[in-house]
């Protein structure tokens, strides 16, 4: 793929003194926003992308720090001059989602009322609140409304949302690697996850910090698992197979499979930094994400809100949330005679083939943006 | 179907005396196996079926205790007078495993050597170990040469194993929901399971019954992983769905889905009875099971070790061993132009279908073993 990166860039911090009242019925009397932004806003302000993270995401979404060269984007490859999201062409916005743990207002950020960590006491998210802190995020970059809003898996569903949440304010929403809701199966995965961390001696309740601990095992265990949700059984069979860490069995519970040794690893390194709480909250907003309840399930109805011209993008080898699920949407769209289009890829990552590098893949996405009229 | 329970059982114990050494190089000095039986063995001898157990099952496979009437055995609804394993033609044998946790010597079992229960110094036990050991029992019981040995999915390599170490010792072998070896994701989701209670404080290394307690928590886990991979995608879907437990959301860590109901009561199930150490031995047994090693991977060099005949079923919504892998060994049986009849069935309960009653299926197994010349 062509294109350059857009080098060192720099986070900022949005502080918002007016309260949120969250789905939950929880409120936020101030918050803070971390965001990231590439590119430059144009005079007309109309050429703005929103780009939402998934479970495990931030703002740091392009680029890297001066004094961290190797601190890179999570989503480096599809922005700068020259790729998918131009940034010749389009000013790029990436933030942390409330509730996260990179910065913005979550469960390791101080309480108002306490002055300790909110920890357990933090009010669950859901993607629509998320939608309302990005339109104050918005509000605040004088964006009234974005040229697209972009993103995989959860990040998907917040594109979505945006659309149903506010049409006018959304011009094209960029649905990948996503679905309408989460199924049964799919709760289960999130569930075991939560389950792992809940009942981890060190959560305390969700109140480990003032314990001085964290519960690393079961944060551990909830990403080794979601990593298996994560990859297709093909690519793991290609990439690992049944390759022994030392050559033969050890007949013990160390290392045997290379698998192994690739698993524990993820859960190690992610264990390591990211915080449980906010960790929790994040499978919760996946598993309440179901915008037809607004309209008693029927997601035809509820699409006939949105005004946005869509791309949603899946992966044949994504059995997290297979093509099938994307087709809903892609149906429920065309039923209502919206403008969209849908491209089934055969990358061959599974679910994490949206962070990939692929020219056909981003060729769609630099195509449907290209076609843009600014 | 028809057919009827065989009705009140009584479970034996056969000692063995003479050492068993393990392909892992352990070696157990002496050890039980605990049996039951069902019909009569007839004079020839020749109308013995062993059933084998996968991971959690154990030697109560059919009817019920006298004192015990709700204690049915885990594959009642295939074996009696009448049903597929018919009690009035064959004489079923059923086993606990060495390493199991029903009664045969396993980590839970006193260790001679110290009085106090094996726990983690429980030497790794493979399949081809258990066949070794179901072939002294074999002896025991008079029994040159099995007319059928059956399993599913771990059961179906036992009887896949004996195919291959006791060629003439088996006349028929009915390998249901199996593979010939585990993918890299299925020892993936095992190695999530048993990290789940290797990592619990309460595992102390394996020797937790000396400290009075269970690594329940770790033990939970594993089990609602494993019932997840259990059941198929839609019958969890068609099943649970995205049902709420109490109507609307709580927007709190406890039940919120009934699908997550369910798995939590499964693993608090099991939890509460089920070996921490023999749910470890048994998942590494499932990891280490890869008979074509035998032939440097090739399973059709393998499979011309055989003499038996061949029943392979598979179900096409079981996604962790799929009828792709059932596949694999009969294309290995075809290529050496051995008996091979193999069945698909469209039961909608995943890899637990192999359980299920249901007329097709357990037609498809009637069938084959009414066809057996005794």
């Amino acid at each position: 793929m062509p294109g350059q990166s857009v080098g060192a860039v720099q986070s900022h911090c949005a502080h918002f003194s007016e309260p949120i009242e969250l789905r939950s019925g929880g409120v936020l009397p101030a918050y803070d926003l971390v965001y990231e932004t590439y590119g430059t806003l144009n005079a007309a302000k109309s050429n703005a992308i929103l780009v939402c993270h998934a479970l495990s995401g931030h703002h740091h979404v392009a680029g890297h720090y001066a004094d961290q060269p190797d601190n890179i984007g999570w989503w480096d490859n599809i922005i700068g001059p020259g790729r998918p999201l131009d940034t010749d062409r389009y000013f790029i916005v990436g933030l942390n989602n409330l509730g996260g743990c990179h910065g913005s207002t979550g469960p390791s950020t101080p309480n108002p009322a306490t002055g300790q960590p909110w920890g357990a006491d933090f009010p669950m998210v859901a993607v629509s609140d998320w939608v309302e802190a990005q339109a104050r995020l918005a509000d605040r970059l004088g964006i009234d409304a974005w040229a697209a809003v972009i993103g995989g898996s959860l990040g998907g569903m917040q594109a979505l949302r945006w659309s149903i949440s506010f049409p006018e304010r959304i011009r094209h929403a960029l649905i990948i690697a996503s679905a309408p809701r989460l199924s049964a199966q799919n709760i289960a995965f999130n569930d075991v996850a939560r389950q792992a961390i809940l009942t981890d001696p060190d959560f305390h309740g969700g109140h480990y910090y003032a314990h001085g601990v964290r519960p690393v095992r079961g944060l551990r265990l909830a990403r080794m698992l979601g990593h298996i949700t994560y990859l297709s059984d093909d690519q793991m069979g290609e990439k690992f197979g049944r390759e022994l860490k030392n050559g033969s069995f050890s007949f013990d519970y160390d290392v045997e499979f290379q698998i192994e040794s690739y698993l524990r690893y993820q859960g190690d390194k992610f264990a390591g930094h990211f915080d449980a709480n906010t960790y929790l909250l994040m499978t919760k907003a996946l598993d309440y994400f179901d915008p037809a309840r607004l309209d008693g399930g029927d997601l035809k109805r509820t699409m006939a809100r949105t005004r946005a011209g869509f791309l949603v993008v899946s992966f044949t080898t994504d059995w997290r949330f297979t093509p099938a699920r994307s087709r809903e949407i892609v149906a429920a769209l065309v039923a209502n005679g919206r403008n969209v289009s849908y491209a089934e890829s055969s990358l061959n990552f599974g679910h994490d083939s949206f962070l990939m590098e692929d020219s056909h893949y981003h060729g769609v996405i630099d195509a449907y943006l290209r076609n843009i009229v600014l």
